[in-house]
């Protein structure tokens, strides 16, 4: 809807100078934004605190960070872009000789004219990243550093949103907030999950819906580790990101594989982009689909991560993402939602020969003739295997027919009480 | 055998006239017909009587329908030829014009030589069936319509055979007696089942089998209905029909896809026809299969129904049908008799380390030659695989042999005892 | 290694002239010196014992067998190459007319020069094996037999070796060690099976090793027999024998199709020669794999019994075969047992979330870069897969990564406790 194409657009401008990193008053100012559009709950964890493997780290906040020449010339500042400096560098101030600093500076020989996005959350260290033009142009002497960060003892903070349905049953959509003046590395992502939040908003759906605003791999570890003694009962679910490039749709699989949300992703994707097989890595789906939880949960992207020259660089501006192909790749997750909702696997409730379906006007009235309507034929199809053993994509698939012809058949049977749901 | 091939010839001369219905006398005649073949079982269900999903219906008898033009000459009457009034039409008698009797005229613009066949079993109406030709030489004026039929209470009628055999497991063939007027569609498929009821009669078996004389699905569905609770232990069905004209064997999968039916059938139509997936539309399969039952049953036919022009329509008479098609079909059912007979799932009674197969005169006496013969090869695979979970097609097919070596080895192996059953 | 050839060619020179049976005094002269090479327990099992559905024969012990021509020359003589007598013949001394004799006498017309092998264990007969060539140029008259055998009550002759590991799951190893005067069938299978014990003694292992040099087939029915009521736990199990010529590696699965010794010798054999699917003949396989046994036992040969003209003949002699064939086989051995030591399938000890590899130094420091090393990748997806039901062999399919690289990561992480094992 054009509707949502200006939210999504006003939304990714609004984010985008914000300077987010996995903890810190970047990431809140994201999550506020956000919650402007729908309710959100923010959720903070102290540094220090286990999360399964891990230990949430301290609390880093960018106010500037500045390099300097010799002669005292700015070579890069924050305030023009936050990639400038390594995301979670130590305080520092003082001067470096070229050739002390040289193994601090990070920059793309292959892409001279982007800005490397780098980060260490996890050994300390400190660094600065710039375009190798900028680079190769740097004369000898002492340059003047200045990383005016904060670093320590703080939280992480990210942010979720519940939407009951009438059965307790989840739709996991999972979303990272921590990547810094990027766009579709993960304002997209961002946009697109709150499309579809306002959607399950709208009214009162059968699914429960949860939404999970969270900065990457530590963030995901420390909603899992929240629930891990009790995990909602999470039936589908997608990690969003990516969403805004020109490249069509690649859905990649959950570590499950054949889950209800892979065979189904994989039916709406055919003809508008790929699916892949699971490989445990990318994104957040690794921490969901880790073997102890081993959730069913897929990914949705265009152009995958690491494939596109922009990747990770100041190359992933406004100017490189269209918020009408966020809005096309929403518009697919919500064909998802409606197949959910439907009830993917449905159970006829008279399985014992074959219901009357001319006394519920259902059949032709005339008999004798050699053929059946596609649409007698897909109620004959959804009843003979709806037995809980075979999902609607299955059912399209066995009967030749289009999904959709399905979806509406398995609509009109639960309308006369022939299938349950 | 030529006296089966005579003895299918004179039956299906015998039933063709007789005006049959999923009601009524004509049904009950057939029956009786049957019945001078082998002793059959003959079961009334009162009209009003629930079945499953469904009622069974008023019955209907149809004494002589006739259509008169405006000068009184006949146009059609059931006297010629019983398709002309849409089975179980009203009684009518009255007069009507030419435009609204239209309506109520059937007839193939495509095929226009042949009356077509029509049913209207449970929404009240009436009509006739002519040919295109015919039609189209009605001039306008007042038409005398006389549709002299009962239609009330009464009852619905099937006729069943049990063949009890030294193990309650049952071989279930079921062909359907509606049909009026027509050869193909069904009494080919009365005539095969009453060929192999002769031969199950001849001897005692191992099997049981049950053979079921019923009209098309609400005659099933009163079986079904009459069995719900306690359903005999069916191991292996088929529904035959359509088995006189000159097209190759279809055998159509049951529900299960797999059954040891479904793999014997595919096995034996090899070469001689082909075998097409289980789809929930055509004859009586459709209630033995449906998923509160799920029964191993396929189905046998040659031409597919509504494959072929003269499919439900007068085209379907005894010239169409060959009785020696008949015949064959009915040899390869009873091809799947042997083999089910035989065992489908032999068991190795000797199953640690090899039998002595020498000492029975089952293996070569001079050792260290490089190959053995086919028949001993057929001998150790049989062995191999005779754990209980490999059949004996399967058994075939992995070891590369003809089934009928396969099958020959497991009697041999019987016969000295390394082998159940 | 050069060690292993030299031990592999002097161990097949020594045994070659010996007169082995599946009886006797060549079959004990045999274990005595494998006996030398690796500690052996032999067994003996006596004459008329049953095993399983047979019974153990009399022994057998060639003295001399020799024909003479009417001139009194000689014709054959055991003393030159004990293929010459139809190994069980009975003791025979007399004059027998050429036309009588004929039909005792085996030769080969497609090959000459060669003699066959030829034996009658079960069924008491008597006669000679010679070249065509000779054979052609027997003159008529009276020909003087006297085969000096003894066959009487005596024992079955087999040996064993066990090497405890830390775990009492056993690899099964078995060859066979009847053959007489060949080389291929059987000195190579032999050999190999004592470079392996050699291996196996060298170090204490994780998994128990069990060697077995057993006559064929009755051999292995006396060892299952003896064990039938407590089986160990054999969880890998190889036949070895026909290693030396110069054709590529053939890996006949076991009847289960998939044990993981299938899966592991599948992936080994890749590109060095071939995997054929079990079938019911061969060598003792056979027995191991009969259905009431069902060990996971496949067996490694090269050229594959029967399909070359030296098989079961004096052309299959010392110069046939070629120790390094024999070390190259027994090498790949190694391979399999390597992975079966590491664990064929792990299982990860923190399976909720990633582990953090960093902090294990196991990850690169520096984030935001777009691909992982393949080390990394390893490492990663033997987490993902560490379930307990996937093996090494399928994560590195998997993967897309080379089996060393996974094995190496799995060490890897069990060295960190990550992995179990």
């Amino acid at each position: 809807m054009p509707g949502d194409e200006k939210m999504v657009g006003t939304l990714m401008a609004d984010l985008f100078p914000l300077s987010r990193s996995i903890t810190g008053d970047g990431t809140r100012a994201t999550l506020r934004r956000i919650g402007a559009e729908i309710p959100l709950d923010v959720y903070e964890v102290p540094s220090g605190a286990p999360v399964l493997d891990w230990t949430v780290p301290d609390e880093w906040n960018l106010h500037r960070a500045v390099l300097r020449d010799p002669a005292g010339e700015m070579v890069v500042d924050t305030a023009d872009n936050n990639l400038h400096v390594v995301n979670y560098s130590e305080p520092v101030r003082g001067e470096f000789d070229l050739a002390e600093l040289s193994l601090r500076l990070y920059s793309l020989p292959d892409r001279p004219t982007l800005i490397p996005y780098r980060t260490s959350y996890y050994h300390r260290t400190w660094g600065f990243c710039l375009s190798d033009e900028r680079r190769a142009v740097l004369g000898r002497g002492r340059y003047q550093v200045d990383i005016d960060v904060s670093l320590g003892p703080g939280a992480l903070t990210y942010g979720e949103l519940l939407v009951p349905g009438r059965v307790p049953d989840e739709v996991l959509v999972s979303t990272h907030v921590c990547h810094p003046n990027m766009a579709n590395d993960n304002l997209t992502g961002i946009a697109a999950a709150v499309t579809l939040a306002c959607w399950a908003l709208r009214d009162m759906r059968r699914l429960t819906y949860r939404f999970l605003f969270v900065p990457a791999t530590i963030g995901a570890l420390a909603w899992l580790a929240a629930h891990k003694e009790a995990l909602p009962p999470i039936a589908h679910g997608l990690v969003l990101t990516g969403l805004g490039d020109t490249g069509p749709l690649v859905y990649k699989r959950s570590r499950r594989g054949d889950a209800p949300v892979d065979q189904a992703m994989t039916y709406l994707v055919r003809g508008r982009g790929t699916t892949v097989d699971w490989y445990p890595y990318g994104y957040d789906e690794r921490q969901y689909c880790s073997p102890g939880f081993d959730l069913p949960v897929g990914r949705l992207t265009r152009a995958v991560h690491g494939t596109y020259p922009e990747y990770h660089t100041s190359g992933d501006n406004l100017s490189f993402v269209r918020p009408e192909q966020v809005v096309a790749a929403a518009d697919v997750v919500l064909e998802l939602f409606d197949i959910l909702e439907t009830g993917l696997v449905p159970r006829n409730l008279s399985p014992y020969g074959e219901p009357q379906l001319g006394r519920r006007d259902l059949y032709r009235r005339m008999g004798g003739t050699a053929n059946l309507k596609s649409a007698e034929m897909a109620y004959l199809w959804v009843l003979s295997l709806a037995d809980g053993g075979h999902d609607l994509m299955e059912i399209a698939g066995r009967a030749g027919l289009p999904l959709p012809t399905i979806v509406m058949a398995a609509q009109a049977l639960r309308a006369v009480g022939l299938l349950d749901g």
